[in-house]
């Protein structure tokens, strides 16, 4: 049974999140009775991953329609939070269309819910053809059970793998700056019991060339209609290099990560954060406050790199239509 | 005058080096008295920076031998500090060639760092002819005044292009896991009012995509017969995206990181430090002490991925002589 990042109490009538700022040093949860309160947690990534953040936006509509909020509201509230994954406008979409009734509210917020965590199945189901036996595997930032509602999309793939034995090691990018993968993906390949290294994002041609790398897979954060794809900074890096040394590149993803809306990767928004989650690691400035920086939270990796796209459908290769 | 990063002392025989672990919370001083003061402070990485270890350890021979350690043990101990920087080796050679004359050791100490000031100052100039007019630079690591007795190896070629006017913009990749890209780096930067910003290393090849980077620079811990060169963890990558956006990718160093005695890069032993290093920023644990990771301070970038070589006697192109 993976952790449950996202837990809806109906006694209590509120959401109960993960705190994922905190992972690994504790496993605390941070609720939330309001929109605002849902809006900040994503915002500060207590909650992050996009179809966590889906499934997290939807129950935040929940919350708003009960405390008096019209659901334009919340829904222009929740959007404004985090702008590259479109997971959260998807899933705010279909709150949206079922109108103002609560109890109706509620029952598709847990639709979606429950259909995330069925969701992680049948990606991890489509990806195994694409995983060999004894398979070295490169992953970068976080996509198990703290990025979904089930066991992960990119991860799932690789836990699925590694049940049916055929998991050598997975090297896992620490994913700067707020790495999570040394932080989060650690904390689930460890709990997973699955044999796995964190490197460091810089190590990545180097542990492509010495150790055999299979095959590298990721998440993703809007899929754009010819299959450029935005993700965690870093995967564009991964694909640059994967594709150098030959080996496969996929990413894994719900098929609601697709967005038609968006022609190509030119027109994915890139969400740039503050310059203190380069500058401080945990409680510590490692340079000064006034140092500049430049921190995208996200790049976007052109089609061509992609060797395929993974989703609850099955494998999909370019020219892409995700049917 | 750029800072002083190595400092002998002939009133009190002793030498003083800038605590580069400290940089940029404070410029505070460790003074070494004895051969092994020297190496501890090459291991912890007090001193770094291929061309300021080189430096470092022919002054650590003249301490050894001023304490009545015989010159070949002070050459062993010194030797086996750090084994991927061949600088250390060549000038531990070249002290063991004076014999054992105590004045004669550190004339030929105060030797080699006055040397290395005007490499320093030769490669820079050797460079210009690589800079265009408004030059956007990526650079990994460190490689200014506080890795070499003088201005620096990459860091001089910028720091020289700045000065006639010709630096648009430099982008320094944060060089994780030390990061001596974001605390050093970005600390030589901001006191020499180069224009700059700092990036995760994941966000270079967004960088390269988005900026129109018109060089990559590195430094050199060594240099092979055939133009393979080691250098800190994350130059590689840098080369292999450099090639894919078709941005020129440079190694700048002097000729003595050239080893003539290593035919190519696969004989090059590549160090790998304690996981502390990953695990640890700061005074703060991001992941559990028994994480498993792969931390090797190096890589090893093909000449094929190398577009020059500047040394002090000009740019070498392939097939490298290095004459």
């Amino acid at each position: 049974m993976p952790v449950q990042t996202i837990q809806w109490d109906d006694d209590r009538f509120l959401l109960r999140l993960i705190d994922q700022n905190a992972i690994p040093h504790q496993v605390s949860f941070a609720e939330c009775t309001t929109a605002q309160e849902v809006a900040q947690a994503i915002s500060e990534m207590t909650v992050r991953g996009a179809p966590a953040i889906g499934v997290t936006a939807a129950y935040g509509i929940v919350l708003g329609a009960r405390g008096g909020m019209s659901i334009r509201d919340a829904h222009s509230l929740l959007l404004a939070t985090r702008p590259t994954a479109v997971n959260l406008r998807w899933a705010l979409e279909r709150m949206v269309s079922i109108g103002n009734d609560p109890a109706a509210l509620l029952e598709e917020a847990k639709a979606i819910h429950d259909e995330d965590r069925r969701l992680c199945d049948a990606i991890s189901a489509s990806a195994q053809e694409l995983i060999p036996s004894g398979a070295t595997i490169m992953t970068v930032c976080n996509t198990g059970a703290l990025a979904t509602a089930g066991i992960g999309t990119a991860y799932g793939a690789i836990l699925r793998a590694h049940k049916m034995g055929r998991v050598r090691e997975v090297l896992a990018c620490e994913t700067r700056p707020r790495m999570q993968g040394l932080r989060l993906t650690a904390f689930e390949l460890a709990s997973d019991s699955i044999p796995f290294r964190i490197i460091p994002d810089g190590a990545a041609a180097s542990a492509m060339r010495n150790f055999s790398v299979d095959l590298v897979i990721a998440g993703a954060d809007r899929i754009a209609a010819n299959g450029d794809t935005a993700n965690k900074i870093g995967t564009f890096n991964l694909a640059v290099l994967a594709h150098h040394f030959g080996i496969p590149f996929y990413i894994a993803a719900p098929s609601s990560t697709v967005d038609p809306r968006t022609t190509n990767g030119s027109e994915i928004p890139i969400e740039e954060r503050s310059s203190e989650e380069i500058l401080r690691v945990g409680n510590g400035w490692v340079a000064p406050e006034t140092t500049p920086v430049w921190n995208p939270a996200f790049d976007v990796t052109p089609a061509e790199l992609i060797s395929g796209i993974i989703t609850e459908l099955g494998v999909h290769r370019a020219p892409y239509s995700f049917k």
